[in-house]
């Protein structure tokens, strides 16, 4: 095997592949064709026509992948792995094929659990970024947040991640923008620091979910904010309401893209939360570098 | 003027009248007209179209109003009252004008306060309906309970509105069954009383509402609800979570219609909560019947 190996987030919406060399992204690929856009059958010839390029030049490359690609909509349904689960659990539990084009192929299950709340809870590629964090960032303890359409905080002890809850933030700011009385007849929306942080502050007083969001009617009824900030204190809204889940005084990552992590360091700083940001994208790579050697082990 | 006339409750997406003779209903009308429907400048027409059968009969009856008729999106805008608020002051707020037909016609005021958790709070309509509660059963309090789509929760004092608070209950469900993953792809739905008070007693854990609502997934990938009873089980994780805000060992109204008010009280056995059932048709109608004595004063 050469050096070459390719990483593969497949989610609901979204395909996200990057061509690898070792341990350092070398090129990468975004496409909005999401496995709600595969008709069942066609998993095998979508991925060969996105990875074309990388083919023809490299040859039956490695590929790992993770995400919803491993569930009952994905292209092969992987049973989750339960907790406490570390990078030895997922390897074993992984799934081995090979592709009509003869590249070795694997899909990483997710993971299940109870959450911190009682609830089953479960998650399908943010335990490979959990894998990669306690790779870059060594520690016998481990508190994150992976922001998102459902937002994962995770708790991994000596890399092995312990518990973890879903928070349906993204998926409802959504809901709330674009299907809402609370969204309906806006103008075009501009980003303002002050409504998102004045609806941070609004998430301090305890209030239920539910009620909570009327705010956002009855401040604009009363002039407090502008019509054309309205998505921006729902952002805040949504995001403070998340964050209240995490109980300050303990050091706490924050994992995604750059843009998201700064948005919930800004939120969290209102807060007394201190939160470190860390590349979603590496954290991904590093886990799934962190398995491959194990799959290879686990298929010869 | 006659013993009769005419009771409306003009919401966003419905109109409801009842023709009134002293404070007995004689006839209703319901239609899907709401505000939303009517096109700026038709609002008299569309009612005068509406209550026709009605005008023929009796002439140009008065017509009280009530609810979003009076939002800036309504009829006339009409200010809200500030709490406490009183029939009195509702009385004094209320906007009178003649229709095109001659009929004299008034608009109540809603009303504006803070809520329990320190939000700014509005309601329209509701408030007409717990001024009939406070006729109906006198008592030197009342906590009431109006639930829907804006669920309100409410506090009296000697007849007077003191403070209350509203949650999405009702909308936040429809989000959550029509646009959410967590709707997505269901078969025909049935009601199931053991899904609905599986998601009640969800709500009992203190689970954050956006980490609450993810469990209609992951119980649904266990197995541990049908696919048939997710909305069920929705509307018992939306319910039970709107009561857990109300405090246990005091005698607590809910108004609404009869197969609402039932859903909430079943709700509310699972949770050492006593909820009393009161039609809202019969508060509303009651509670305008105790205003027009004071319209009328003020019109003379």
């Amino acid at each position: 095997m050469k050096n070459n190996w390719i990483a593969i987030d497949w989610g609901t919406t979204n395909f996200r592949a990057f061509l690898m060399q070792g341990s350092v992204q070398v090129s990468q690929i975004n496409q909005a064709c999401g496995l709600l856009s595969i008709e069942q059958g066609q998993f095998a010839s979508t991925l060969q026509t996105l990875l074309q390029p990388w083919l023809e030049q490299h040859g039956a490359l490695p590929v790992v992948m993770a995400g919803m690609v491993g569930s009952q909509q994905g292209w092969h349904e992987v049973p989750y792995a339960e907790l406490p689960c570390s990078a030895g659990d997922l390897a074993s539990r992984t799934l081995a094929f090979q592709t009509p084009w003869g590249s070795p192929a694997w899909i990483i299950p997710g993971a299940h659990g109870m959450s911190q709340f009682g609830q089953p809870d479960v998650m399908r590629g943010e335990e490979v970024q959990l894998l990669g964090l306690a790779a870059l960032y060594p520690a016998s303890r481990h508190i994150a947040l992976l922001p998102g359409t459902h937002s994962k905080h995770a708790a991994m002890r000596n890399g092995e991640i312990v518990s973890f809850s879903t928070f349906m933030t993204g998926e409802v700011f959504s809901l709330l923008t674009q299907h809402s009385i609370l969204g309906r007849a806006l103008p075009e929306q501009q980003d303002s620091q002050q409504a998102f942080l004045l609806g941070v502050k609004t998430t301090g007083e305890g209030a239920p979910f539910t009620h909570l969001i009327f705010s956002a009617r009855t401040r604009r009824l009363a002039g407090e904010i502008s019509d054309a900030h309205i998505h921006s204190y729902l952002s805040g809204l949504t995001i403070g309401y998340e964050l209240q889940a995490i109980p300050g005084g303990q050091h706490t990552w924050v994992v995604g893209s750059p843009s998201l992590t700064a948005r919930y360091q800004l939120a969290a700083s209102q807060m007394n939360l201190e939160l470190s940001p860390v590349n979603g994208d590496d954290c991904f790579v590093h886990g799934l570098w962190q398995l491959l050697p194990l799959l290879q082990g686990n298929k010869s």
